[in-house]
């Protein structure tokens, strides 16, 4: 457990950070206490606002010199209990909020932590670029927060997760200094890439207070279609086919089971059943180009080739964009979908991408017969190999008899994806609800590896105590 | 210095590595010991030859216990040192030679790190797909050295450097352990990405032995032009006009001056002058795309848009792959083609692609002021605001007079360089050769942060301690 915070030490951060720096007022911090799922709640003493880099500096400073541990927060949508203090100083960039830079001839973006993702897809917007980061949150969580847990989101497949779309970092580092790697560079050599490792730490190697971001030319065209397809073994053909008919094109290809469809339909207002027939599965495929009408006609070739092939049962092509709108709809609401349907075991978890349909073979069937009845929601960025497998209490079952057997579950689904060379927290991160997993699953070589590199970064283990190992 | 080497460690090397595993011969050694530029020799007592990464591990095991010194190699194409061994153990990869696995699902190809460039590009062909990084020396660089030096080359614009294209690494740690993180996943968030330490860490923090790589989809249409241009700044210009117009689609974007050009077309056989006038630049543009027919329109549309805008003054489309290949000869033998014109300096930086044609002035007009009558070749990279900017002495100038004021000179170039925010090095490394000038331009937190990661990995600093910092 973390100590108490020495009431000196309180003293000397509301001096740092001034009025309207600092909060200690139980209203403004319960939502900062609690994560959106209600799964976890937590506790500070101090709530820091810094509005500046030199604010942070300053804060990690007085920090550091104590041995006074730090949670940084972003736009509290973590789905692993990262950013929820527990007991710990509580650090929120919601103040560092300004676009710094916008350079078109460089495709660079340099925004500070808590900048919304949305604000930068706007600022994108305004000089006709793209940053192609997509998250259902993407009003709520901030640039800090997406690398400071190497966001994924629904463009991975094309442009990586946002680990690759990081140019430059400036954050503090745990013992209070200022690291400025804000470069604009494309290509730099020069030893090891610092800012590699702080993306993916979840603030445990210092905290992130801007970022230099890679723009992308706006598309010209674009084609979003869903299909209904026998089985995931199909999809995985199907995925193929799409990359070979329309090259580096394939912007997304997610996959969902029928009975995450049917929880969309009955539980979120607005969608409605994609084709006329029910489909065991769905695969929700968007292509897109720089040039007109190439996306479009790579569609249709996928599409006629698909039906040729028996891998497609039946296809709508969106015509508008308010049609593919209405058929990402079902897809964005997956998660959202499940919340009125009582207790679940959710996993987020990768394998390979030939393994896909192995995995919701034998994951279904050792859930099943592990808990009869259960509900089983699999979908996710199938062309990532990245599956969110949710497993729902059975209809009309009881909730906290559920709940009690999560650990039990969802070791046997870790268990398969490990078998299958694969990953316990796929796009989410570890946080602090999957640290014991992590030490189960890591090799202790690399475990070992890892926590020296934490050590010699923070040899306090100030930053984010709780999380990673 | 590095310290003699035992007589009783250099006996359990030979017995770990068995017959054939090792060499002290002198013939066997000394291509290994000769860069190949000319520009450094090395000693060593020992070449190590692991067949596998048990004997890799068995190696560095006895060397990390005993405190004694090795340098990885794999090809010998580097350019500033780091492969060569001053009195180090010299542990060549060569042969690590296995193509353990091609995965076409995954799309993905496992190779172990002596197995050259061009071989993978082979066995990726073989599959219908494409490995994504094109060096000149590709027929001798080695996976092991192009991921050890996060290599980048002509295709960086669209794919990334190695970095981007590698999905998991297998390497023996400077303890002596070996981390297999050789996985196959698109997404893996489980604490911080160690092979993206390891990755251009030039042998420092260990041995890569093997892998991942991610391959392409073969594209469907391709089109190369060379376009004769009035300067950098219209370059820059163009240069964005074929990223809206292209999309995703630009492959590559050279830029070279016309005093390279001509050292080609003097030296090197088989070059012709691309276009029938001179032009002081020239922009090599390379657009690919999934589409059929695709490319071939968006370089008709941005060609044509060029030259309306008066940004190209003339233009040549390749009609077939030997025309093509004509255009890319005279852009890959920049740099030998200078050979025979004498000493030079050489530079590998970068600027944010927005400053290229300022960095472009300043460091010509510098150059020209402190050694009048060089004769300057800038290209490289200028999508990536990576140039290769060499000054060679005056026509008919001293070789040794001009290559002793090496240091003067560069250190001009580089101030004018990290002025800009730029590298001083932008793709070959730090190697042996600019460790002075690393530690003169990073940031103290920076070089700290790196030095404590290296010492937390390497206590003994065994791996590679004359390189990086």
């Amino acid at each position: 457990m973390t100590k108490a915070v020495p009431a000196d030490i309180l003293s000397r951060l509301k001096a740092v950070l001034g009025d309207g720096g600092w909060s200690q007022d139980p209203e403004r911090l319960a939502p900062k206490l609690l994560e959106w799922r209600d799964r976890w709640t937590g506790t500070t003493p101090f709530l820091a606002l810094p509005k500046t880099t030199a604010d942070v500096a300053a804060v990690v400073g007085v920090c550091f010199e104590a041995g006074v541990a730090i949670t940084p927060q972003g736009g509290n949508t973590g789905l692993v209990g990262g950013q929820i203090p527990q007991g710990e100083i509580l650090l929120s960039t919601e103040r560092l909020g300004a676009i710094r830079e916008v350079e078109t001839f460089d495709d660079v973006i340099v925004a500070e932590a808590g900048v919304t993702l949305a604000r930068v897809h706007e600022a994108a917007a305004a000089v006709r670029r793209r940053f192609p980061l997509g998250l259902a949150s993407e009003g709520t969580a901030t640039v800090g927060g997406v690398v400071s847990t190497n966001a994924g989101g629904t463009q991975v497949l094309r442009y990586g997760s946002t680990r690759s779309l990081v140019l430059g970092l400036e954050a503090v580092l745990p013992n209070g200094e200022v690291w400025n790697g804000l470069k604009h560079l494309r290509k730099d050599n020069t030893g090891y890439d610092l800012k590699q490792l702080l993306i993916g730490a979840e603030g445990t190697l210092g905290v992130v207070t801007a970022a230099s971001l890679k723009l992308y030319p706006v598309l010209a065209s674009r084609a979003v279609a869903m299909a209904g397809v026998p089985s995931p073994q199909a999809a995985l053909h199907l995925l193929e086919q799409a990359k070979a008919e329309a090259g580096g094109a394939v912007e997304a290809f997610e996959l969902m089971g029928r009975q995450g469809v049917d929880f969309a339909l009955k539980n979120i207002p607005g969608t409605r059943d994609p084709l006329e027939e029910v489909h065991p599965w769905y695969v929700l495929a968007e292509f897109s180009s720089g040039e007109p009408g190439s996306a479009e006609a790579a569609m249709e070739r996928f599409l006629t080739h698909g039906l040729e092939a028996g891998l497609i049962a039946d296809a709508v092509v969106a015509q508008t964009d308010a049609q593919a709108k209405a058929l990402w709809l079902i897809r964005e609401n997956q998660s959202p979908a499940q919340k009125p349907e009582g207790a679940t075991w959710k996993h987020d978890v990768s394998v390979p991408v030939s393994r896909v349909a192995d995995f919701l073979d034998q994951a279904t069937a050792a859930m099943l017969a592990f808990a009869p009845g259960s509900r089983i929601a699999g979908f996710g960025h199938m062309g990532d190999g990245n599956i969110h497998y949710d497993v729902l209490r059975p209809d009309g079952g009881d909730d906290a008899a559920h709940a009690a057997r999560r650990d039990e579950g969802s070791r046997i689904v870790h268990d398969i994806v490990m078998s299958m060379g694969g990953s316990i927290s796929a796009e989410h991160g570890l946080g602090s609800m999957k640290t014991a997993e992590a030490a189960r699953y890591k090799s202790p070589v690399e475990l070992h590896a890892l926590k020296a590199i934490r050590a010699a970064l923070d040899p306090k283990r100030i930053m984010n105590p709780r999380v990673l190992f």
